[in-house]
């Protein structure tokens, strides 16, 4: 029978385990990013090339898609390294889906850059492909977060996620915009940009709750700097465009220059959040292996006063172990606490994603629509987002048809 | 590199796995409860044997001290099949550790039979002991049932350990009240006497909330079976007595008996409880590998269009892979949903535990004393027992040393 001591020994290897995993998953998502990164900007290159009738960027969608293949390939590779050993890989079943969900729509890539260069859709209809694709590989980020072990770890797979999403929305913003201003005014302009505006903001500032302190520093650098009036001097602009009457073409080239500044310094953060997690991930590794060979030192000489004896042991060793124990107890239970409270955080955005879904099946609304009216009733009740959206899901459970 | 199908063939292979893990578990967990269940006797035997300083009971500590050892044995097995396989095993890192503490226990039960043999403790020191070990086998259960990510076996699992703590209580009650019967009032009687009520009673709410319909009726025609109305008799008797005025032997036998005749028959819900764990184990491991046996006829057809080619697929076979994809990314966001619902009678549990140690650590107050002013202070304020914890760690973090 295995003893108390090979149990810890054990608990600690499976940490280190868990750890390594980590690592690798850590770097997917820097590598994710850097595709969403890619994807971002070829949807804004398709919007311009849609928005003006195919007159403007033509010539920019071929090096943008081929960036876009190089990337999705190196994706792909790491992806078959975690199908290569589906036991190491943590909620494996729900990763793998989202991964094949990823893959469907990267073999879709080609056929949708055929209709864009066709031009057999709109600029909405092509943003809406994009933003399905990235919601994918966001989806990917998020499995990784949500299946941290490690409290710190887990702080700065949120972060990541967070200014990804962020991120994700300014891209929107831009490839909005960027129609709007080739392409004149659209329906519900004014809404559908200032949500743009708001789920950005509440994307960096859960971000902004779990970041380490350099990757946020570069970010408040960065929001606070000079561009952010001009910015917003657009916005401005752009939201008071008229319907069927394109603004000054460099105006849009102006917005689309300026956002993708903004944009392209972002993934500047994102690389500080990548290198902070690899750190964090191997110094994490390193510790608990040193804490390891500690008390494998002790099993081996325990082991030495005779195998499978009822160890006699000396009082001091014995000591020794208890407070190991103890150490190690008081320790797991300190980084469960804290685990929890940074998933808190992503549970407040699935109950904000369920309520949506709730609002949408019964209202019949899109996913926008539902999201404007959540935070509407917020605003209106003085309440908190995930408050509201957590009264809707109750109030469902009770009047849907499951009761 | 691999396709969107073989990632969803393989999420299901993971969700096998996993499957088959939590039955493992869960035979694992209806194994500790016979150890517990064996325990909670000798605890009982063990306070009547040194209330009575050591006149009654002394025969009957050594056969039980033999059915938990069986049983430890066939425990600390399982215990090693685990070991042998780290990498299968869910939350490694916290279920070993749980392992290793309850292994301590163990290997310190010779050592406590002997002072109680020597009469070198007291009743309350030896209800400690055991109510230590008891409560480590009893982590050994909740951490299988927060690592559970299949929602209808996770719920199974959240009613079984909320019976099991909730039985524990009972047997607390049990190993309380002999020990008064025979041995005259103590510190605090009422108060800790009622305590042991009202934490049952909320165990086996929850339990009620998550219990299958057959355990469920097994556990309600137990409870409002006709032995009730007299163990509320010798409660009250028992709750009556005075300092240093042992009762009638007979009375204190009479407590025994019901107790054990009621803790038995808990023990019969839990089989129940058990029975029905493993045949959803084996259900859902079956329902999923017919699942799987039809994508992979699906990914045969494709693969025998070819290897390794850009497989030009027909409509009809792209739409199917696409209608699975769809209704495997719905199935899983489902069963994350629910999974999140039963999980958060879980971390209720975890809330309370917490504020119950801030509690002990800043009013230097018992576990006992702790969670009574917990409750006094939910009953006052009308608030759910959560929600007073909840505020008390918010304030804790806000006031702490952390802040």
């Amino acid at each position: 029978m295995k003893s108390a001591l090979s149990f810890l020994v054990a608990a600690r290897e499976c940490e280190i385990g868990e750890l390594e995993q980590l690592a690798l998953t850590s770097e997917l998502v820097n590598l994710v990013g850097q595709l969403i990164h890619a994807l971002q900007k070829e949807r804004g290159v398709s919007n311009v090339y849609l928005g003006s009738k195919g007159r403007r960027f033509g010539e920019q969608r071929a090096p943008q898609a081929l960036e876009c293949d190089a990337l999705a390939r190196q994706v792909r590779e790491r992806f078959d390294v975690l199908y290569s050993d589906p036991h190491g890989v943590r909620n494996g079943a729900r990763l793998f889906a989202r991964i094949a969900a990823v893959l469907q729509g990267l073999d879709d890539l080609p056929g949708l850059r055929e209709q864009i260069g066709a031009r057999t859709l709109d600029a909405d209809q092509s943003t809406a492909a994009f933003v399905r694709l990235i919601a994918g590989l966001l989806g990917v980020v998020f499995e990784a977060a949500d299946s941290a072990t490690d409290p710190q770890i887990s702080r700065a797979l949120v972060a990541m996620f967070n200014f990804m999403q962020g991120k994700e929305f300014a891209g929107q913003e831009r490839a909005f915009g960027a129609m709007v201003f080739v392409g004149g005014r659209v329906d519900d302009l004014d809404q559908r940009w200032q949500l743009l505006i708001d789920t950005q903001e509440r994307c960096f500032q859960v971000f902004a709750n779990f970041a380490d302190p350099t990757a946020l520093q570069t970010w408040r650098a960065l929001r606070d700097g000079p561009k952010l009036a001009e910015l917003e001097r657009l916005r401005r602009v752009g939201r008071a465009v008229r319907a069927g009457e394109p603004l000054d073409p460099q105006l849009g080239q102006a917005w689309y220059d300026g956002c993708t500044h903004r944009i392209d310094a972002m993934r500047t953060v994102e690389d500080r959040l990548a290198l902070h997690l690899r750190t964090l991930c191997e110094q994490r590794i390193e510790q608990t292996r040193a804490e390891l060979h500690d008390q494998q030192a002790i099993l081996g000489s325990l082991s030495a006063s005779g195998p499978q004896t009822p160890a006699p042991l000396g009082p001091q060793l014995e000591r020794s172990i208890l407070d190991m124990l103890q150490e190690q107890s008081l320790r797991l239970q300190a980084m469960s606490d804290e685990l929890d409270t940074v998933r808190a955080s992503l549970n407040e955005r699935k109950v904000i994603e369920r309520a949506k879904g709730v609002l949408m099946a019964a209202r019949k609304l899109s996913e926008d629509a539902a999201y404007k009216l959540l935070r509407e009733a917020a605003m209106n009740q003085s309440r908190r987002l995930v408050d509201v959206a957590e009264r809707i899901i109750e109030a469902h459970e009770l009047l849907g048809p499951k009761a």
